[in-house]
């Protein structure tokens, strides 16, 4: 059995990993951890985990984190690049939810977060962990910088297209809509339900974290400098993302080819479906599965548009780290992750 | 391995079966029906299960149910009824999530279903599927009536207090809150987004079907004649009911006492989860899960509310009823029913 | 025209208070507090009120108040009463729709307040704001403590019966259901869209700020001593109560008698709106207006169930404060007040 | 008074009509129909008139229509094109909501509409009726073709930059989102609550009846052919149409000119709010009102994105219904339509 823990253990992506790894079968959870929270047991502050999980919160104890196989960080940028490199250090696995290892480069992070990046070697030694891109990399690592929401679901859609050297690169557009539980479990009038229910927004449109490490990414992917307009609006919902992306060919391809292109880039992935041409896949064919839907359309010659949805906490956070886990100790990917999607 | 049928499989309570039934690690899914939608995949009408699921839909073929282990009906009333007797005939089990076996009296049934009972044999023979009272008799019934999913709130909050003869027999009220799942998947206008969204209202309140079971269930478990008062209410929600209970004491009991009573009634019960006294059970609790998570209060001597959440879809339909078909084949009850709930 | 100001403005009853007074024909808005916001345009924190509303807010100055014809406290209990002795000292007339001095008995005011009463003398002398029972008194007034939303509701669909005597006193139930509004414009974890949305939950049932308010009203209305089973629901909607009555009648009332009792109890009033008997009045119905809808029901004889909507932040905060206003300084009762409920 | 008469009022932009006319200064609503609710009181259907209206639903009369100043017709597409040239006839002007004579070329609407125009000299007469472009047209006309409710908030966002010639024409992309209420009042399962709320999803992403709309509307403005992807999405809430609008420059521009562009185009205009340069306006800040609200942003030199939100009700239907009135009768254009938005 690996010996898991969780540091920072409060939030959604808290909950949503113990949601998931407490019924894994390789898996036992030794270790949550919440200074604020520390002598609590996990369920009186999550009541869906009355019963199947007697946990209480402790406060983040190095010596004992050091005896785990695999930590999973679910705390804001700044804290896992603090305490990542020690456990390394002692043959710990480690798996970062939060931003601090996603940006290879310490100056962009630095620039984008607003803080120095305090672990640049362990920041060289990260991988991106998205299985289906960087799968063999992922299988050698010890440190995973988990990607974000938005990236995932938008680097999954536009991926295909990229690697094949197929659209412009200064046309690309992300218009991405989120639930609302990507803000974090946080106390913000914004995202009160008299403030952020019944109404739609877009937020960052001048520039968003998410954005540059989109890029870079695909830039990797496709071997060229992609640049993204990338804009995200809170949606009156709880999970789930859509991305609907934008690119132009740059030479014409049948509604066919374009369908077979992500037919079978994903034909062996267990996590992205690929629907039929011209589909609308609806967030809640996802809600709690770890799983990216994909659907194609062409609506004029030339112009592609790529809709992907995922939900946030799963394949945009906790699912993927499970995902990210299986695969880093040699087990099946789809270990524990096959739940299917609530609907309605 | 059970080969199971799905009869009606075109609404949430059919959907929700496959989505306990089709993991199930002792089930097999062979036939699910609908005479509409017959020939077309299950899955583009519930795109959840793509990848979970290939099965299509069949038109409903005696001689192909007769050939199972057990038909769930997730249909209107009426429908189970004219099919039931020849699948008993047959050793078919029939577990009926609809309404045509729940109501012993088949005059009763006509009075508030508005038609005669068809198969009043079948309904002599009838267990009323509620595990946490009726245990002993599931597992040597070959047809179960499916409780409804109010009567499952109420009766799982009162039946401690009744069976210990503590109440008040003419002060019951059940002041009940369901989201829109609950009243089936069809396109009715009051039901729709602008009209069901934001906005609550009662219904019903001068009758509804499930007062009578309530009734006759509650007088059944109580030894005395049980008249409540019951007050549904729409919610802008999806999933979930949560009952508000209230009830006169006959003797003053402390709140130890009263904690106490529903703490022992209920420890065995792997699907009832009794909180400290006072708390507030949110239905999110429960989304998902297949429990009922219960709280009792006495605001003022004498007087008792008791808190009472399901997910009207599980506990309250499809998750119950794989309870049920668990006890019938002597399976583990809890086998295939341990899902955490989604939170948020 | 009436010169008003508004201390504490930038919660929900403050930016209501301005929707309604910004088009009165008969009021100008001089004075809009906030310490926080001193200095910031309104409709940079409301961008509703865009082009509606050139004011700033500024830190509350006492002679600028004092200079006013009427100042609404839209402030959280133990403000206004620390202001209202000396404005009532300038000849500035007070509504305050915080809770200051809802609750005549200064004793019972600090049990469940929490804090001791500052201005006895003022108490005294404030006047409820329910205009439908105590509309000769609010003329005379100068300060009025507008009623909360849970017993604006509760009392008007309590009190024709009470007048009348005809319920058992020991067994009144008010469940009440409120959108999240109700809980103001604050930053808490628990009203975020991903914990409030798509969920239903009690909370206070064992006791609540509103209970004592609710029944020393129905007390001096009945001349009886009423106690009442009060629960309170938070719901996944914004604006909106949906107060659902129990009571047994003492003596055997006919339908149309019951009937008969609200329609001539209330059928001069301008914002009570009785329903056909057995109706059932939806939320979205009152949205945004001035106006109680109540519905009759008697289940069985001898119990009635009663359903009593209205607009938290408007009948149940700013329009009856409004309504008030109007009445103390003799103007038409419903000036200003006559918006159309926005349905959908 | 302009004695207004309203076809097809059991939709909600009838009842929104009729929100807004019935308090407007200089109407008298005489006459609105409905077949299937004829003799119907219109508050039975709508409790939110309640006592603010004693109308009664009439089947169509063309005699009684025809003696009327002004008929709307809130209709599906294909009534009022039957109607419209015998009350022209009658010298009564029409305001048609529905889509019969938004499309000046009547071979396109047979494309689209899947239906022959039957009145294709009324087309050649009508004027679309947005009265920020064709303000003076539509004084002088007598057939008023209201604009759809996604082309009203696409329009008003580019077409100051299409005016001007700034943009690329190839690369405009609307990606638009819409509350429910814009697929109107009818139970379709697809619009319930368990399938709409919670969850986003596209439509028609390869066609929709709006874009030759929005598309023959800026062509017409710009003097050049202009196509453009929109991208509609159904979002879980009730009303508002948020438009994100993409373009490039096709020479550099100042974030400065850029809102000087906006602001000096839209400085004299009642119902159009341009709000700082890099703003984000919600939906719910034109809730009810007859506003759109537009922000610009450009993320990088070149690329702008225009932010531009809608009540689709309201300035997407009833009040630009209201707007086109008040023009053709001579009045001032913000009669009747002052409304502050309902927020929260």
């Amino acid at each position: 059995m690996i010996r898991a823990g969780i540091v920072g253990g409060t939030g959604y992506t808290g909950v949503e990993l113990l949601r998931l790894l407490l019924p894994h079968p390789e898996v036992t959870v030794q270790v949550i951890t919440s200074r604020a929270e520390a002598g609590e047991r996990v369920d009186t502050h999550f009541p869906n985990l009355r019963g199947m999980c007697d946990l209480c919160y402790t406060a983040p104890d190095p010596e004992i984190l050091a005896k785990l196989d695999v930590v999973f960080f679910a705390t804001p940028h700044g804290v896992a690049m603090d305490s990542a490199p020690e456990l390394l250090a002692h043959d710990v696995r480690v798996i970062d939810l939060g931003a601090d290892f996603r940006l290879a480069d310490a100056e962009v992070f630095a620039h984008w977060y607003g803080m120095a990046h305090r672990a640049p070697e362990a920041l060289r030694a990260a991988c991106y962990g998205l299985p289906e891109y960087f799968r063999e990399h992922i299988a050698q690592s010890r440190l995973i910088a988990n990607p974000g929401c938005y990236p995932t679901a938008v680097i999954l859609g536009f991926a295909p297209l990229l690697e094949a050297g197929l659209l412009h690169q200064d046309t690309l557009i992300a218009d991405c809509k989120s639930g609302v539980s990507g803000a974090g479990r946080t106390g913000r009038v914004n995202l009160i339900v008299p403030e952020a229910a019944d109404s739609v927004a877009a937020y960052g449109v001048s520039g968003h974290r998410h954005r540059p490490e989109i890029e870079a990414t695909l830039s990797k992917l496709s071997g060229e400098t992609i640049e993204l307009q990338f804009t995200p609006h809170l949606m009156p919902m709880i999970r789930g993302i859509h991305a609907t992306l934008y690119g132009q060919l740059q030479q014409p391809l049948s509604d066919a080819a374009l369908q077979a292109l992500f037919a079978e880039r994903y034909a062996q992935e267990p996590f992205v479906d690929v629907l039929p041409f011209g589909s609308h896949p609806a967030t809640r064919s996802v809600r709690g599965a770890n799983v990216c839907r994909i659907a194609v359309h062409q609506p004029r010659p030339g112009q592609v548009v790529v809709l992907s949805v995922i939900d946030n906490l799963v394949k945009g956070a906790a699912g993927q780290a499970v995902q990210n886990m299986n695969r880093m100790f040699a087990l099946p990917e789809s270990l524990g992750l096959t739940q299917i999607a609530l609907l309605p």
